[in-house]
């Protein structure tokens, strides 16, 4: 798992490098080029993109071919990460580690950074060079996934759970927008870079919800019980904001025994492919046991 | 012109209201549609998608096909103009005549509501029902002509111009990117989605520039002279921003010659096509002379 993870994220972090714009303090617009490429380029863990890959791979696609949606989906993942840290949402001043975009670069250029990755995430996922229907299909996936619908609709109901709606029922509606989404964006466009049948989209869908599930809820529980340092973001701010997540509905230990339980339906999902899904099954256990 | 300008206009806002979500307050993200909705659907002059269906008409296309096109320019429109008038960016109040989106909805309402009709756009331009290589040509002259070195770029030129660069040239390279980009993009999608040939994208993007200059300019004149009430938008912004534009570096009589000058460029540039092109005449002549 090590090494093909090491392998995936080298040639996402490359291909990453590539599709964004030089810095060039000789340009006029040199401001949104470096925002944009100091959130892309500072090296997250490509969770996302990796999916895309291994998916890709699993169906028998080539991975180097996927490296354009892949990069897409972690392009909307790093805006979506640039908007939501503004203070006008979630205003938080550390993301990986470092300062929060807004925070270097201020409001303003955090915005369009944030509307620049976004772009240039459709403009990427368009420059994949395989069948023009594959790169239609996951093109719509992408923007099906990343829009009202699905993470902005989520981001919407999570600025809107502070009205008084409490239920789990509600969290969950969020959860699949704000986290689901994009990770079944990664998993599906993997499918169909490689040209997967309807079926094979379908068991990815069903896997990238078992994972998301449980990567949102782990991460509510590393918000109450995990390590600020090793996150590289500030930790109980939920708490803080007095916002409700399934720790603060279900407890830790119980929120946890749903991380396990969501992993446990991702692994399931796996057995519909015939290839090797070492690395997938692996990433799932992972995620589920993560410190950061 | 009238009678044309009039058929494309309801061929649009029909579309407009297909291709977004109906408003649902049994559904969590309710707000985020509405506040979509809201910017989209108010009524704007739909210069933009008119073109889009003017030069799809002219290189012998069927307009109708050429809608999403045309729709998801006018939603990258609105969502540029939804975060422009936002409190860290050019911060107005007001926007076609109604309060701005932020004013209704909130801060962070109106950012999701951006993020959201950007996405749509792409979302809309992918379904178009045409041959799918146009539908990927398409959406990439979106996606650049939208992102960093397009739109988002002029609007980076625009915030840092407070910097005391104060040329002729970072202007025009400022109004280049803010505006010609996108409507070169409306332009050049209409002849792709009627396949036109490589010298007909040509012409079309020396037609975009020259009204697309002389649109600005006469904004700029505009917002001098124009009649706040009219406008629907408050005027005299620039100067209380003390921002540098076309009326404060030559004064309004010499900017009012230059909206000329581009306007004989677009018209000039319609020389190449073989078509109808007195839409496309009378929409350049206008444009010069709007008082809106």
């Amino acid at each position: 798992m090590k090494n093909k993870a090491d392998a995936y994220q080298k040639a996402i972090e490359r291909a990453l490098e590539k599709y964004l714009p030089l810095p060039d303090q000789k340009v006029l617009h040199a401001s949104v080029i470096d925002a944009m490429r100091y959130s892309l380029l500072c090296g997250g863990k490509r969770i996302r993109p990796m999916l895309t890959l291994a998916f890709c791979e699993l169906c028998g696609g080539d991975p180097e071919q996927a490296l354009p949606f892949a990069c897409a989906v972690e392009m909307v993942h790093t805006y979506s990460l640039i908007h939501d840290d503004m203070p006008c949402m979630d205003n938080d001043d550390m993301r990986r580690g470092k300062p929060a975009n807004h925070k270097v670069y201020g409001e303003d250029m955090a915005l369009l950074a944030g509307d620049g990755l976004l772009t240039k995430a459709f403009e990427t996922v368009l420059s994949a060079e395989i069948d023009p229907l594959r790169v239609i299909q996951g093109a719509q996936i992408l923007a099906e996934c990343a829009g009202a619908e699905g993470m902005v609709g989520g981001q919407c109901i999570d600025l809107r759970t502070g009205d008084g709606d409490h239920s789990l029922q509600t969290l969950q509606m969020m959860d699949m927008g704000k986290t689901v989404a994009l990770i079944s964006a990664a998993c599906r466009m993997g499918c169909t870079a490689a040209g997967a049948v309807q079926e094979q989209l379908q068991a990815a869908e069903k896997y990238a919800s078992g994972i998301g599930m449980a990567f949102q809820i782990r991460d509510d529980v590393l918000d109450v019980l995990g390590d600020a340092g090793k996150l590289g973001k500030n930790t109980g701010a939920d708490c803080k904001q007095e916002k409700v997540n399934y720790v603060t509905l279900l407890g830790p230990q119980r929120a946890q025994i749903l991380v396990e339980s969501y992993t446990a339906e991702a692994l399931e999902a796996l057995q519909n492919f015939s290839g090797d899904t070492a690395f997938l099954k692996e990433l799932a256990r992972t995620l589920a046991g993560r410190e950061t």
